[in-house]
C-alpha cells in the first residue's frame, strides 16, 4: 500500500450513537464520538470501579513510547516510513495531552496495564485512520497491534511508561518544589542566624540554640531527602522496553530495547537506557518500590518540620508561640478571631497519605509472579499520587507558611530568661551532681537559675562568664567581645 | 425582620467576573458565577494541592445537619421559622447533590474540616439570599455563621458529617455488595456441593474436599467480615453534634445534641444518637479508625478469594486450571488468544489499596491533640475511598468472574486420580509411619497410590473401602450406598 | 498392651551427648538431655533464624488441646484410657509451663505451625515414655502422631492454639490492664471535675473546659476501645479443631470438633465453640486479623492520651506545663536536673510498634492459599507481641504517670485569664462578626479580652454575665450561685 | 589524684543482696551482683514492659564510643591519661560482649536512649572502680557522667551508636548473606541457562524462556536491592557525635565531633565522619528511616523469589511442579509423606515482618520534635530486627532451598509441548488477528498448537521454522544449527 494523503483534520469525531469495533473476542459497540476501540470499551464495561482513573501522565509517557517505536521500526525497515510518520504525528497529540479525553480507563483493571496500552494503540490507530480518510475500526492502514504496538508488549511498555511518567513527576515537580522549600528554609535560617532560643528535647526545656541553627536542621533534613530521592530515581532510567512478552524480546528485533531507550532519551531529554536484565525489569516494579520509599523519606522530614512549626506557632496566648504563622484564613466557624496552622496540618496529612500510599506500593511490589508483576496500576497510581501531592504541598507550605513566618522576639527572650537548663554549662566546671543540685533547687524554690546558682555558692563572675546564652549556642566560636569559650 | 417572599429561582448565578465577599480577615474576590464566599475562596487559593477533592458525600451529609439544625433551632425559638424554612429548602438541594458544583475544596485543607463547613454555610447563605432576592455576600437575611451554623462548630459538625457519610457508604454500598457476593458464592458452593477435588495446603497436594466445601469457606469468610463490619459501623451512629467548639456544647442550648441526633435520624432513616462523651467524639476519630480496619478486614478475605481463583484458573495448559474463568477481554497486546484473570487482579489491587488507605487512617487517627483530632480530611477521604472501591469491586468481581466461573471436570478428576495424599485415610488403620512409607514409595516409583499401597501389602478391599475420595470429603456422613465411614 | 505403671519421675533427662530419633525422612541425632524428637531437631537445624521463638503461650494452649484430645479420644474408645491419662498428665506439665525449655523452635518455620505441633507431640511422647520406663524415641507406648496427635492435624490444632493463646493474652492481660487504666483515668477525671482550663483545638487557644471533662474524653476513648476489643475477640472463641487436614475432618470422628471445643471450654473456663465453617477456619486467620486491628484500635487512643500528656507536662519553664508529671528518673546524661515524660514516650513507641505489627498481620492474613493460610507463625507472633507490650505498657503508664500526675494550678489560671477565645460566648449575643472584631482587637493591642470587649462597646455587666469561664464549661448547667446560662 | 594501680580482676561481683547507688533524684538499691547503678535500676523498675530488650549491638557500638571519647578527651588534656586508659580497658570488655549481662534494659524506655547510655556509663564506672579497688557506687575515681560521658550527651551518642550498630549489622550480615544468595542464584541461572520452559504472565501460559533467564531475573533483582542498600547505608557513616545536648556541641570542645568520628573509624575500620549538620542528625533518624526502607526493598524481591519457587515446586502431582525442592522435613502431622516449601514460607513471613517493622520505623521517624527525635529505641529495635532476620533467612533460604533445588525436566518439556502461546511468534508473519484465531481454535478444539496452525492454513515448514521453543527464548541469537531468527 502506498502512502495515503494525510489530511489536517482537527481532533474530534462528529458522530453520535455507537460504532462497531472488534477484537479477538468479537465485536463491541463503542460510543461513536470516541476514537477508542473494542478493548477499551470492554475495559470500561468490566472495570468502572470507583473514581480512580489511570493517570494521564502514563498516557503521555506512552506517547513517547509509541512515537519512538514508530521511528525505530521505520528506521529498521520493519514499518513503512509513512506509517511511522502517521503514528508519530498522533503520538505527538498524545504527548501534548490533546487526546486525554480518549483515555478513560480505570486504575482497577488488568494488572499488566494491557488495557491502557491497547487504549493507546486503538486511539492512535483510529485517529491515524481518520487523518488518512479511512474507516474507523477497520484497523487499516494502521493496526493497533501490528503497527502501533509493533515490537512491543504491554509487559515491557507499561512498566516503561510507568518509569517515564514517574521520572517526569519527580524531576519536574517534586525535586524542584523540594529545592525551593529547602532554599526558603535556608533563607530563614540565615535571617535568624543569631536569634537565641531555648532548645527542647523530649518537649522539655533544654540548652539554647539559635533559631537559625534549628532551621538549618530542617534544611539539612530536606537536603538529605532530596539527595536520596535523586539517587534513587536514577533506577527509573532503566527501561524494560525490548523485553516484550516475558523478557526474551520475542517479536522485537535484536537491539530494539537499546534503540528504543536511545530514541526515548532523544524525545524526552532524559538519560534513559535499556534495563540490563529484562526479566527483572518486567517481573518486578522494584525501582518504583524504592522510589516510593524515597518519596516517603521526603514526607518524613516534612512531617517533622510541619509538626514543629505548628507547635512553635501554637497560642497565641497559652501555647509556645515563639513563631507567628501567617493568618491565611479564619480558623473557626464558631470561635471568632481564631487562626490555625492550616498549612502545617495539610502538610502532616499529605505526609500521612504518602506513607499509606507507600504501604500499598510495597505490598503490590512484592506480589508479582513469574515473568510479570501484575500489580502495576496500583503501584503507578500511588507513586504518582504521592509525587503530585508532595510537590504541590511543599510549594504551598513554603508560600503560605514558611515565607511569611515571623518570630515572636518577646517570647523567645522570656523563655531564655526563665529556663534553668543553661545549668548544663556549669557542669564541666562544678560537676554533674552539683549542677543537678542547683537545677533542682531553682525549680523547687521557683528561682531564676542565676539566683539559685549564687545561693548554692557559685561566684557571680564565674556564672556570668560561663552562662551566656548566646555563647552557649556556639561553644568555641569567638563572640563579638573576643572571648572564646574554652 | 418579617419573612420575605421566597421566589422559585432555579440554581445558578448568571453573573460573570468576580464578586466581593468578606470574612473576619477582610475582603476577597470570588467568581461571580458561584455561591461560595470568602472563606471558600481563601481555601481554594491556599490549598489547590493535587486532585483530591473533599468527597461529595460529606457535603450531602452536611445537608442533613444544616437542615436538622434549622429545624431544631426554630423549634426552640432561637431561629425564626421562615429562616429555618429557607435554610431547609437549600439544605435539601445540598442533600440531593444539586449544589455539588459549589463544593470545590480539596482534601488537603484545615485538619478540622472548617473550610468545608464554611463552604456549606456560605453556599446555603448565598443561595438562600438569592431565593429571597437579597444581595449575595450581604449575609442578610441568612448569615453563614449566625444562622446556618447556629449552635454548631466545625469541630462537632464535620466529624458528624464524616459519620453520616461513612454510614451511608457502608450501608448503601459496601454491605449490599458484600451480601450479593456472598450469596453468589454460596450459590456456587451449593452448585458444586458434590464435586470432589484435591485439597491443597502449603500449595502442595493434600486430602480431598468438594468444590462446594471450598467455596463454602469463601462464603463463610465473607459472612464473618460482613458481620464484623456491621457491628463495627454501629459506632458511627454516635454523633458528636452538640459538643460545638471543644465538647462542652458552648453556644448550643442544653439537649441540642440529642435533639439534633433525633432530627438527623428522622431525615436519614438511620438510628443515630448523640455521642455519650462529646470530648472523646471530637478529640478522636476512633470510630472511623475501627471502621477502616473493618473495611480492611473485608479486603483481607477478598484478597484470598481472588488470589485462589486466579490460581485455580491458571493455565489453560500449564497451570492448575481446575476453574475456567470467563473470557472478558483479550489479555495481551502481543500474545494472541491470551485471556487473563483480570477481575481477580483488580480485586487484589483494590484490597491492597484498602490496606494502604487503612495505614494512613490509623496513623491519622493517632495524631489528634487535645480537644480536636485535626487529621479528619485524610481520614474521611481514605475511608470513603476504601468503601467506594471495595463496593464497586465486589460487584464486578461477582458479575464478571464468580457468576461465570465454570469447573474443569477433567482436570479435577485427573488430579484426584493422581494424588497420593489420600494415603492419610489409611493412617488411623495402619499407623502414620507405615502410611508415610507408602506415600514415599508411590512418589519414588512414580506409582498411583493404590498400586503403591497394594505393593506395600495393603489388601485391595481394605484400600477400596477406606480410600474413597468422595467419602473422604464427608467422613461420618452416609454416602449414597448407605455406608458410613467410621 | 495393658497399662504400664506410671512412675513419678521428675522432669529432666540426665543424659549427655545425643540420642537417635527418627521420622518419615529418616534418623536424626538430637541432644540427649532433651525430650524432643527428630522433627523438632530438623526444624532447629533448618530454621535458626534470628532470635524470635514461637511464644510459649502457644505451647501452653497446645497443652489444653492435647489433653482435651486424649480425653475425648478415650471417651470414644479410640484411645485406651491409660494412654489418655498419661498424655493428660504430661499435657498438664505443658500447660503449667514446666516443659517450656523443650519448645525451642523459631517463629520462622513452616507456615502451618506443623513443626511446633510436632514438637509438642514429640515431647509429650517421650516424656510419657519416660514416665512408664520406656525407651525414648521408640514412640512406644505413646506415639507422637498416632496417639498424641490422634484425630488432629497441625492445620486445625495450630490455629486453635493461636486462638486460645490470643484469648488468654487479651482476657488475662490486655483487658484488665486497659480497665485499670480507664479506671485510673476516670478517677482523675472525677478529681479534677471542676478545674477549669483553656481548651485547645489545632493546638491553638480555644474555649474552656474542665480538666475533668478533658480526662473523661480519654476515659471514654479507652472505654470504646475496650468494648470493641471485647466484642472482636469473641471471634476467637470459634475453634478450627475438628477440621483436621483440609477442613473435612478426615480421620477425626464425627462431632469431634464440637466435643473438643466443649472439653477445651471445660479445661480453660472460656466459652469456646467449634467454628461453624472449618474450611474458613483453617484457610484463614481472619479472626486474628480483626483482633490485631482491635489491639491497634486500643493503641490509637493510647497514643493520643500519652501524646497529650507529654505536651501538657512540657516545660517546666517554657512549655505548656499545665500538668506536672512524676519525676521517675534523671532525664539527661548531660543536662543536670532534667526530667522527661518517659512513660509517655514509651507508650507512644509501643503504640507505633503495635501499628507496625498490625501491618504485618494484615498482609499475612491476606496471603493464605486454598485450604490453609500458611502465614500463621508471623501472625501469632505479632498478635501476642502487641498484646504483651500493650498490656504491660498500660499498667506502667498508669502507675508511673497517670496516678502521680498533678495539676499546675497557677498555669491553668494564668491561661484562662489570658486567653481571648472566650469571646465565643459573646457571639450568640453580638454576632460572629462583631465578636471576631473584638478578638482581633485584643490580639493586636495586646489586651485582655475584657478590656478589649469594653473598649469595643460591650457593657461590663453583660460581659461578666456571659464570659464566666466556669459556666462556659457547662452551658445550661446551674452553677453554685443558682444562675443558669441560657 | 594520681593513677591508682589497676588490678587484673576478672569480670564479676561476688556480692549478694543489694547495694546503694545514687543519682540526682536520690538513692536506689541495686542488686549487689551487678555493676549497674541507680539510673539503670530506675529504668528496670519503671520499664519492665514485654520481653524486648535493647539489642546488645547497641551496647557494643557504645563501647567504641566510650573508648573513643576517652582517647580523644585524654589527647586534649581534658581527662587524665590513666582515667582514659581505665575507661578504654572496660570499653573493650563492652565491645567484646563480655559485659552483655550488665545491659538488661528494655526497648520501651525513654525515647532518647538516655537510660541505655547511663547504663553503659554506670557499668563502665563501677567496673573501672572495681579494677582500681575503689568502692562501687562512689563514682570515684571514674564518674559515669563527668568522665565516661565527658563531652557527650545521650542525644548525640545514642543515635551515633544506632548508626554504628546498624552499619555493622548490614555490612557484616545482611550484605554478605545477600551476596551469597545472589551468587547461588546466578550459579543456578548458569546451570540452567539452556533449559527451556514456558513463561507465565498473569499466572497464565505465555511465551517460553529458559530457566536460566528466569533465574537471572531473580539474581538481577537481588543485585539491584544490594546496590541500593549499599548506597543508602552510606548515610549511616555520618555520626551525630559532637552535637551533645541539642546539636550546638555545648560542653564538648571544638572539633570534638570530627575527632570522635576519626577515632571511631580507627577503632571499627569503617569510614565514619561527623554529620555535617548536627541539628538534623539529632532531631531526626532520617538515615535509619531510609535504611529501613532499603531493607524492605530487599525483602520485596525476596518475597517474589520465594513465592515463585513455592509455586514452581507445588505438587507433586497436582501443582506446577517444574521445580523439585529439597525435602527437609516431614510436612504434616496428619498427612504422611507430605513435604512442604517451608523455607519459602519462612522467607515470605520474614519479608512480611520486615515490611511491618518498616511501617513502625517510618512513623517513628516522622514523630520527632524540635531538637530530638525521641522515638529512637523503637527505630533501632526494628531496623536491627529486620537486618537480623533478613540476613539469617537469606542464608537459610539459600542453603536449604536454592542450592538443593532441582528441575523436573519431564514437566518442563510437557508444558512446552502443550502450551499454545508460542503462537505469538507467528504474529509478525501472519498478523495478530489471524494468530489469535489459531490460538482460540487450538483451545476450543483441544488441539496442539501445531495441529491448529496447520488446520488454519499455516504451512508446516513455516511453522517449524518460526515456532522453535529454544530459538524463541533468544530471538536474534544464533542457535546451534547456524540459523538466526530474523
Amino acid at each position: 500500500m502506498s502512502a495515503p494523503q494525510v489530511r489536517d483534520v482537527p481532533i474530534g469525531l462528529q458522530a453520535t450513537g455507537t460504532r462497531t469495533e472488534g477484537d479477538s473476542l468479537g465485536e463491541v459497540e463503542v460510543p461513536a464520538e470516541h476514537y477508542w476501540g473494542a478493548q477499551t470499551q470492554r475495559s470500561l464495561i468490566h472495570f468502572d470501579i470507583g473514581d480512580d482513573r489511570m493517570p494521564k501522565a502514563v498516557y503521555h509517557a506512552y506517547g513517547y513510547i509509541k512515537k519512538a517505536a514508530a521511528i525505530v521500526n521505520a528506521r529498521a525497515g520493519r514499518l513503512p516510513q509513512w506509517k511511522a510518520d502517521l503514528i508519530s504525528r498522533v503520538a505527538d497529540e498524545v504527548i501534548r495531552g490533546e487526546l486525554d479525553g480518549e483515555f478513560p480507563l480505570y486504575v482497577w483493571q488488568t494488572g499488566s496495564g494491557t488495557q491502557s496500552n491497547m487504549n493507546v494503540n486503538e486511539v492512535i490507530s483510529n485517529r491515524a485512520i481518520q487523518l488518512v480518510g479511512g474507516r474507523l475500526g477497520s484497523k487499516d492502514p494502521i493496526h493497533p497491534n501490528d503497527h502501533v504496538n509493533m515490537g512491543q508488549s504491554s509487559n515491557d511498555t507499561f512498566i516503561t511508561a510507568m518509569h517515564v511518567a514517574a521520572v517526569e513527576a519527580i524531576d519536574d515537580h517534586v525535586l524542584p518544589a523540594a529545592a525551593r522549600l529547602r532554599e526558603a528554609t535556608e533563607a530563614k535560617s540565615r535571617e535568624w542566624e543569631h536569634v537565641v532560643k531555648i532548645g527542647r528535647t523530649h518537649l522539655e526545656d533544654a540548652t539554647p540554640l539559635t533559631v537559625g541553627q534549628e532551621w538549618s536542621g530542617y534544611a539539612a533534613q530536606l537536603g538529605d531527602a532530596i539527595d536520596h530521592l535523586q539517587r534513587t530515581r536514577t533506577g527509573l532510567y532503566q527501561l524494560a522496553i525490548g523485553g516484550t512478552a516475558v523478557g526474551t524480546g520475542l517479536n522485537a528485533p535484536p537491539g530494539f530495547g537499546e534503540e528504543m531507550a536511545k530514541q526515548i532519551t532523544e524525545l524526552t531529554g532524559r538519560p534513559f537506557t535499556g534495563a540490563p536484565n529484562k526479566f527483572a525489569a518486567q517481573a518486578s516494579c522494584d525501582h518504583l518500590v524504592r522510589v516510593s520509599a524515597a518519596l516517603r523519606a521526603l514526607a518524613v522530614p516534612l512531617f517533622k518540620f510541619a509538626n514543629d512549626l505548628r507547635w512553635l506557632g501554637s497560642g497565641p496566648r497559652t501555647g509556645l508561640h515563639e513563631l507567628i504563622l501567617p493568618s491565611n484564613e479564619p480558623g473557626s466557624s464558631i470561635m471568632p478571631g481564631k487562626v490555625n496552622p492550616t498549612q502545617a496540618e495539610a502538610t502532616l496529612m499529605v505526609a500521612i497519605q504518602v506513607m499509606g500510599n507507600d504501604a500499598a506500593v510495597s505490598m503490590a511490589g512484592a506480589e508479582g509472579n513469574f515473568e510479570l508483576n501484575a500489580f502495576r496500576p496500583v503501584i503507578i497510581k500511588n507513586v504518582l499520587h504521592s509525587a503530585h501531592i508532595l510537590a504541590d504541598m511543599m510549594d504551598h507550605f513554603r508560600r503560605f507558611l514558611i515565607e511569611g513566618a515571623k518570630l515572636n522576639a518577646d517570647r523567645l527572650h522570656h523563655n531564655i530568661d526563665h529556663s534553668i537548663m543553661m545549668v548544663t554549662a556549669l557542669s564541666p566546671v562544678i560537676g554533674y551532681d552539683q549542677a543537678a543540685h542547683i537545677a533542682h533547687y531553682a525549680l523547687d524554690k521557683g528561682l531564676a537559675l542565676k539566683d539559685a546558682a549564687l545561693q548554692c555558692g557559685i561566684a557571680e563572675d564565674t556564672y556570668d562568664k560561663i552562662v551566656n546564652p548566646e555563647r552557649l549556642t556556639r561553644p568555641g566560636v569567638p563572640t563579638p567581645d573576643g572571648d572564646t569559650r574554652r
